[in-house]
């Protein structure tokens, strides 16, 4: 057995049974091996950044780690935003790169490049696999890296893919998450019971458990429950809690913060600016909060959280009562508060939505609230071109379930190869494509950054409307079926026959 | 005047003219600074891969850098493919990489990376600006390094962009290349002296100046005419010159080189295959051969031509005879045979080629010697998804005249965004879309890699014909006038037609 099939049948043992793949010639034996470990299932893309977006989409919902099959440092470089996102989002993410064969590599040919470099800003766990008889201990390794939380990054060489193996390996142990201090628990309990407290939820505090915990926790002491503002997977509609987001923008964001006397942090950081601009804080809480972490990431935070609520002698459950639905509009020209309240009325039970509406995001969030269980996924490394590649590989990690990606047409055209393997997999995904003709994030924070000018040359590099996009035409050209509206009814029926028809859609919606 | 402000007046005045955009909030100051600095032109792409691959191919054609403009880690990361294949080029090219605010970096907001890490494998000169005072300085410099042949890669915190400068600085000095020893002109006309010798030409070598001088000393001394396999820029067409080009295959390439008794390297390294395979050698240069560098890389080759073509006493002028143009076909479905023909036979005069065909470069490479000079553009870094963001800066880079653009359907899809910029900007360029419907080149290796099994699962990722790609519809949603052919009279018309029409065309060929 050569290294390469030591590797996937380490994969597969391992749990991990898919990989997003747009390999090269150096993973070529990682590729014939496909066919060898029926395992694990090989997922075409037609650019790295896809696989990389859709390995985290996937191991959100799957709750367990994919593969991306990645073709030296550009291929690498390709994937960089996506894996970003993952690494901070922290999702297990195990990344396979070929490299050139180890005599291979110091001579200068024209893909060689140093691709530790590239991956490890991005990376929590790096590693070079030495030869073929260390390829399946490697993997396995990484696989339990990924598994802790991390993104995982191995570099194939592709003789240690052609050459001989030891053979696959049994998968290598997952280390628990760390229990947090009791002192962290007892000095959250503290502050909670003082009153004035909010707790700011992240990570798997924003699961359906996590949610319920915190609400518990918040019944007996009366804390105001916050989440992160991108979180990885907010469990959402019906009648779970609903905890509030930490505004976007530093200025709310600061307002909001200040009625605390005390933040405790689960599963989180303490809130930072998106960005910086001239004259405002990049730390968001007042100086006169105190602010606490109950769980830093990468910590047991679910099993903090069960001890907190025994610690405030929390109530076994409480009840949330669910929102009303929002109501389906019927007429007028398309806007994001229609377009947002369509969505809303008719978000299927289950769905999982991918949220890379950029600045129409809070309008979506809100008019979602009504709706049934759904999970909401968030772009946690602010690198934009995620949301398609998330829909699909979500598509993929939660089979069953209806995928509903909001995505900004600036951010669309990032990454939109995506459609041909959601139309190639026959995937659940349905786009709604939210036509502004502009990078209208840009033209705000513009201003807000202090710039001047504003004058035709700056404009134009915010200007995405010339020529037009035919995002509908883009999705047939792919093989998915697009569709543009841009009135209430058009989008009614459009939103009705996505969901009522197995496979892809695309609808552009011209706000 | 602010820091954004003084780098780019810097810019105008180092006599860098056009900057390729995709910026984000942490560049606004910059984008707002177009309009205070009318003579660097703002050009947006809608991907960072764009934008490099466009400075690229912009450099090669204008002969001196463009600037890109990119969004922190993950821009660059977006990037890096096509500032790799410019790194091993030596293309002259300027990334102005905006970061977060120094005092914001290290508090972990989500866009927060570490972007020299990102950067090195694909930059010679990486610098990150200290602050506003020191901006344009640090911009005057990174030209300077950009002139001598290099990626120069300067970070700029957005707080140096905003806060107050110093104002512009002049243009820093560029070194002069490094003259060649003369024991290395003395040691070069030694061997060609005593027969059986090969000059190796890549870099400025391949320019018409460097040809001329090759084949002069040729005449001189029955040297055989090489040349690298993918040459950043190839003077070509009409009663120019025509090394041989080394094969791209491993065992061609063995074979034409172990003819000569000793190869001299004009501005290229010793020649290396471009992937190890199994039993194969990575050093294609028979070890019998003596290999000697009368230039390396980076060192003054027309002036060590001009020397050597002194020291063998080689004549004033050759003359080379033009080739007979190959004949237009006349019928019969397409083919790669007969489409190479047809563009060999249509091929304006002074065209600028721009070849990603991959597998399919060969062919067209022989069919087109016959027509009138030209200029070749080859992939130098070996990454796919540069053609169409190359073809896009070459027009830029070279004004008034027409780019065809030779583009293999999976290489196509990494960077189809390219169409949008062409569209905006009214390029004359004219995409052939060489639709084969396969990863080609990786069917090709796969055996070559010695890779077994070559079953179902193995084959779907090479296959991208499932679903079927429109090109024509890509280009038409993106506002470039698309069509697609399948035999030879179509093929015809439709290249006539794009030749005879202003601004973008796309012809998807179907082979």
């Amino acid at each position: 057995m050569n290294g390469a099939e030591s590797v996937l049948r380490t994969l597969a043992d391992s749990g991990v049974t898919v990989c997003f793949a747009n390999p090269g010639t150096s993973e070529m034996h990682l590729v014939a091996a496909l066919d060898r470990v029926p395992g694990v299932r090989g997922v075409l893309t037609l650019f790295e950044g896809v696989a990389s977006g859709a390995a985290d989409g996937y191991a959100r919902m799957a709750g367990g780690p994919a593969a991306t099959l990645l073709h030296l440092g550009p291929g690498f470089g390709n994937a960089f935003a996506n894996v970003h996102n993952a690494y901070k989002g922290r999702t297990p993410l195990v990344n396979l790169v070929g490299d050139h064969a180890v005599a291979h590599k110091p001579l200068g040919a024209p893909l060689a490049s140093d691709v530790e470099s590239v991956a490890r800003p991005a990376s929590h766990w790096v590693r070079t696999v030495r030869d073929a008889r260390s390829a399946a201990l490697d993997t396995a390794e990484a696989v339990a890296a990924a598994r802790s939380g991390a993104v995982a990054t191995l570099i194939v060489p592709a003789d240690a893919g052609w050459e001989e193996s030891l053979g696959p390996v049994a998968p290598a142990p997952v280390a628990p998450l760390p229990a947090v201090p009791s002192e962290a628990v007892e000095a959250s309990a503290r502050v909670l019971r003082q009153g004035g407290a909010a707790l700011l939820l992240g990570g798997a505090a924003t699961s359906a458990r996590g949610l319920d915990l915190a609400a518990r926790i918040a019944a007996a002491t009366g804390a105001t429950l916050l989440r992160d503002t991108f979180a990885a997977r907010l469990a959402r509609g019906g009648a779970r809690p609903r905890p509030l987001g930490v505004p976007y923008l530093t200025e709310p964001a600061v307002d909001a913060l200040k009625a605390f006397s005390s933040l405790v942090l689960v599963d989180t950081q303490r809130p930072v600016g998106f960005f910086a601009y001239p004259g405002q804080p990049s730390l968001l809480a007042d100086p006169s909060t105190s602010v606490l972490a109950l769980a830093a990431p990468g910590e047991d935070a679910l099993g903090a959280l069960e001890d907190l609520a025994s610690a405030v002698g929390a109530p076994a459950a409480v009840s949330v009562p669910a929102l009303e639905r929002v109501a389906l509009p019927t007429g007028g020209a398309l806007n994001v508060d229609n377009l947002s309240a369509v969505v809303g009325a008719l978000l299927p039970d289950d769905a999982v939505v991918v949220d890379e509406a950029v600045t129409a995001s809070v309008m979506f969030v809100e008019r979602l609230a009504g709706a049934g269980e759904h999970d909401h996924l968030f772009l946690t490394g602010g690198s934009i071109g995620w949301g398609m590649p998330a829909a699909t590989g979500a598509a993929v990690g939660a089979p069953g379930r209806p995928v509903v990606n909001l995505e900004a047409d600036g951010s669309a055209m990032y990454t939109l190869q995506s459609l041909w393997t959601q139309a190639r997999e026959g995937l659940d995904v349905t786009t709604i494509i939210i036509a502004n003709r502009s990078y209208a994030i840009l033209e705000f924070e513009f201003s807000r950054v202090g710039a001047e000018g504003d004058g035709k040359a700056a404009r134009e590099l915010m200007d995405i409307g010339r020529p037009e996009l035919s995002f509908a035409g883009l999705a047939s050209s792919m093989g998915v079926p697009g569709r543009r509206v841009d009135d209430v009814p058009g989008m009614v029926a459009a939103l009705r026959d996505a969901f009522s028809e197995p496979g892809p859609h695309l609808i552009e919606a011209v706000v």
